[in-house]
């Protein structure tokens, strides 16, 4: 790979705008977009023009077989991911998958074997935990600032249904848990250093089209850290995390899943995002951080690395089971589950 | 009954301080304090003069015979609650009594009987729903401002046993549950109406002396409401109390357990307490604020109830079963648990 990372976009979606305007924002002698797909050309075509992509697609098959694309952003809607990561990979191609990575952890398994089998970099877009404010956070948690650390609580919720449909589409794996709840136990994973939970307790409220409303659920981890979390697609909720240790504690405020500051026992940090063009319209807050996870991924392939050490496929697997045991527990079923 | 009730203080410790305090703030016409018990008549005798009651007793016995005394407060520590109470009733007096009002469901069963039994008040001293921020947040709910409640998170969490040394002690059934948990639950209780949750799960730490030292539970209500509360006696939480409806939020600020202010959707109202003299000097935080439930008991008795209409003794059991289960489920077993 030269030292300049060319991107291919699978979907012309929103979260896709979103990550070409970001990406357009780095240097290009470190990032460009080589091509964007869509299964509808016309689409793709939209997307190239807006954005200034040289190349676009009516099939997904199509960008994954182009030699000019280094690595994938695979971004269609989550039941979706399996198939174009696995088809990535069995092209050569290194993924970032939007989260969640799978809908079940058998998919995410299936996913990860797939990666290793072939000596392919993957990694699930958290890219919350690329922001400085949750870099700092990890940093202040390793050296002990905070004590023993024995609480991690967080949630969100926000009116989602009101202008995503697919929040509530039962059909295309909706509800609060995987695209809410995903930014919620990932931070409590990275709080416990991605081991797993030895308790998980879940109660959920389903919402009338089948998909989950609002979940609550509480871990134990060895060693007695205690977390919750709450997730919901119909109430606004504090949208913050809080750590709790024996010495202080840490707070990143809303809205926590893209964070700009960071609370250590009543002292705020702020960490501003990268400024941008006036023009550039994002569809979600603060997508401009996805430059973020971008350059780590760079990072990554550029050392040669086959998973990201600060997102590593395990913990991908292990936030899977969580969601899974949380959906099981609160009697929610997806056409991806099977008997 | 006259229009004055005359109290009697069943102890002599810090919370007795404080409620006397409270007491002798309010008009003579409406409270008095007619007598002091203390296992220890020395110490009720210092007592009495600190507070200029006219009686001091060195047995509990001889103040509930008291013909003076209209009403017994009992505050000893917790596992003492179940015998002073009783023999109170059996000697005809309407109590006040700490919370939590028993260490078991069983304890609280057999006080609520027993008083039952003889037709006469009783009620566990939560003195936090009698503030008037707690009442507005009553008054809002049951117009159905905050909409369809979906969430309530509280807790409370402070290093405790650096202060108060029976907070660790398991032969006084120390802990978080039984003495931040109390307040924890019987918020998320009220905001429930007083029913009874349909799943309680809970995970905790348990301390190096065999109490809990931190607990979280989670709850789920007939009809969805959820619910989780964390307590912990050696780590400082956030100690707020919120509930979070499908139009709009309100929030406790800390303390929740004795408030001052009551936020609704961003916008704060505060409550301020009634003045004592500077030189009026309480153990506990705001403690001032045990007037608002002891003049709700004098109302109760004027009115010849037999138990308070926001305090119902169903409820107390109710608290008591609740935080019994979560002791059961982190594996804590008390001497008052029976096989």
């Amino acid at each position: 790979m030269e030292t300049v990372l060319r991107w291919g976009l699978l979907s012309a979606g929103l979260i896709s705008h979103d990550f070409a305007t970001a990406l357009r924002s780095l240097p290009r002698s470190e990032h460009q977009i080589a091509a964007v797909a869509a299964r509808d050309l016309g689409r793709a075509q939209d997307f190239a023009r807006r954005h200034e992509i040289p190349k676009s697609y009516g099939s997904y098959e199509e960008l994954m077989k182009d030699p000019d694309v280094d690595v994938v952003y695979v971004a269609p809607q989550h039941p979706q991911h399996l198939g174009a990561v696995l088809q990535c990979l069995a092209a050569g191609k290194p993924v970032l998958c939007e989260k969640p990575l799978g809908v079940t952890t058998a998919e995410v398994r299936e996913m990860v074997a797939a990666a290793r089998a072939r000596g392919l970099f993957l990694m699930e877009a958290i890219w919350t935990r690329f922001f400085p404010a949750a870099e700092e956070l990890r940093a202040l948690l390793s050296q002990g600032i905070l004590g023993e650390v024995r609480l991690v609580r967080v949630d969100f919720g926000i009116e989602l249904e009101q202008f995503l449909d697919r929040s509530t589409d039962w059909a295309q794996a909706g509800g609060g848990l995987l695209d809410l709840g995903i930014y919620c136990i990932q931070y409590i994973s990275m709080v416990a250093g991605g081991r797993r939970p030895e308790k998980i307790h879940a109660v959920g409220l389903l919402h009338a089209k089948g998909v989950d409303d609002t979940v609550t659920t509480v871990l134990q981890y060895p060693g007695g850290l205690q977390a919750s979390f709450s997730c919901s697609i119909t109430t606004k909720l504090s949208n913050s995390f809080t750590v709790f240790g024996s010495k202080g504690e840490a707070e990143i405020p809303p809205f926590m899943h893209c964070p700009t500051e960071l609370v250590v026992n009543g002292k705020s940090t702020q960490f501003p995002l990268p400024k941008v063009a006036d023009t550039e319209k994002f569809n979600f807050s603060n997508s401009i951080g996805m430059v973020y996870e971008a350059q780590h991924v760079r990072q990554c392939l550029l050392q040669g690395l086959k998973e990201s050490p600060v997102m590593p496929l395990a913990e991908s697997e292990l936030l899977a089971d969580i969601l899974e045991e949380a959906r099981r527990q609160i009697g929610l079923r997806f056409l991806q589950d099977r008997a």
